[in-house]
């Protein structure tokens, strides 16, 4: 059992939660048994280390602990002083791994056909970032698509509120946005670019053949340049007295609609 | 201005963190421009004082302050040091305000004939009932009410992360499951129960009367007892790998899907 919170490793784990390290490194860290168990079940393969309490090591036997025997992964007891030194989190419940970067191309996202993803453009807050991820696995799409400008998805928080759904889907990131659009375009997918200032409301929109949800920043949305690059620009509906939905919601109103009509055999609305 | 952050009005304010303290006196704090220009704007009979710094109140002069002496409102100048101390946020941005509840009974609410409604149950997490309440907002919901068993609405989390929405439409509280799902019922508005072992999807469920979204506990869902009193136990699809959506997504899609049937006429779906 790893005792010594001082050690290289943990210092080397630890330093993973900078985005520094693991541009250099190619790797990042997942804290806590949802992640851990979805990266170990759908990315076995790209799993370098497993560090368990022996808690955890117990609770986590099943869902965790076998299928990382049966893949032959690297799993080291550890004390809770050592994860707590590891992590991020205050409590990654006695879970974490380190886990090899994939790096996906957009072109090899466009190959495989898409008909449903989402583009985000300086998107900024980690939670945000995640639950869009999250959102995007629950309704289908086929890939999420993440520009240069926006937080880095491999930072412990956003890995966090993906809750899983990280290793479920396609994420390109590092994406110049022009280049995306214009790249999306040319196979046949339109942008749809959902900002309040667009005259076309969600009900509205056609979204019967392949197309890509393209969503601003938090606070200030998507500036003009962008939404004019766009096929179209649609706004979520707001009925009552708000100001506006938050990003991450919006995101899955949009995406859920697409995906009601995509399921339906892309006759209708 | 008041600079003393250890006086009496400071410790009254701060401690209407406390649930026991807003229950005995009624009252609750707001915390930020947002939620305090909200307040001004659609209940400023219930703003019984405004703290703001003087940095604030030249930052907020057309949108807090004019509107907030039009409507005679007591306002104090106050240091940061004093507003820090009766915060429960660590950056309320120089805003605070002391609103006195108004509770709402559900009587009232069916007297108005509603068309669209969300009851939580359980909710316990302050972001996803305040998530929630901004999101039922914005699909233009009648109305949120919100269980006995369920997180204090009032509390300075929940306050703040419905974002002003709290201002916007009836929060009824305290409510016994039981009791409002009958009422719910005896006046024509059918309980969907929103949770993953429903055998109805979302896209199947008959939106067009009136009716109700009942949503249970973020970690375990509905209880059964509580199912069996809905009318219909309704399930958001989930198409990717996703073990879940959260609550507060859940509930902003539910809702959007109904806001969609009903403003088309109530006619198809």
């Amino acid at each position: 059992m790893l005792t010594n919170p001082r050690s290289d490793r943990v210092k080397a784990v630890r330093s993973l939660q900078k985005r520094s390290v693991r541009q250099r490194t190619g790797r990042f860290c997942v804290e806590g048994p949802q992640g851990v168990r979805e990266a170990v079940r759908y990315a076995a393969g790209r799993v370098r280390d497993l560090y368990l309490t022996p808690e955890a090591a117990a609770r986590y036997a099943d869902d965790i602990v076998a299928p990382a025997r049966a893949a032959q992964l690297w799993l080291h007891e550890v004390s809770a002083e050592v994860l707590a030194g590891m992590a991020e989190s205050e409590a990654p419940q006695g879970v974490l791994a380190v886990v090899d970067d994939e790096p996906l191309t957009l072109g090899a996202v466009l190959d495989a056909g898409p008909r449903l993803l989402v583009l985000l453009t300086n998107v900024r807050d980690p939670g945000n970032a995640g639950t869009v991820i999250r959102g995007a696995d629950a309704a289908g799409a086929d890939a999420v698509l993440v520009s240069d400008s926006s937080v880095d998805i491999l930072s412990p928080k956003v890995v966090r509120s993906t809750a899983g759904s990280l290793f479920h889907l396609p994420v390109v990131t590092g994406l110049e946005v022009e280049g995306a659009l214009a790249a999306l375009r040319e196979r046949g997918v339109r942008t749809l670019a959902a900002d309040g200032t667009g005259r076309t409301a969600l009900p509205d929109a056609d979204l019967t053949g392949p197309h890509c949800w393209v969503m601003g920043n938090e606070a200030w949305g998507l500036p003009e340049e962008t939404r004019t690059l766009c096929d179209e620009v649609v706004s979520v509906p707001i009925h009552g007295r708000a100001e506006s939905l938050n990003l991450a919601m919006a995101a899955t109103i949009c995406l859920y609609a697409s995906a009601g009509v995509l399921r339906s055999g892309g006759s209708g609305r």
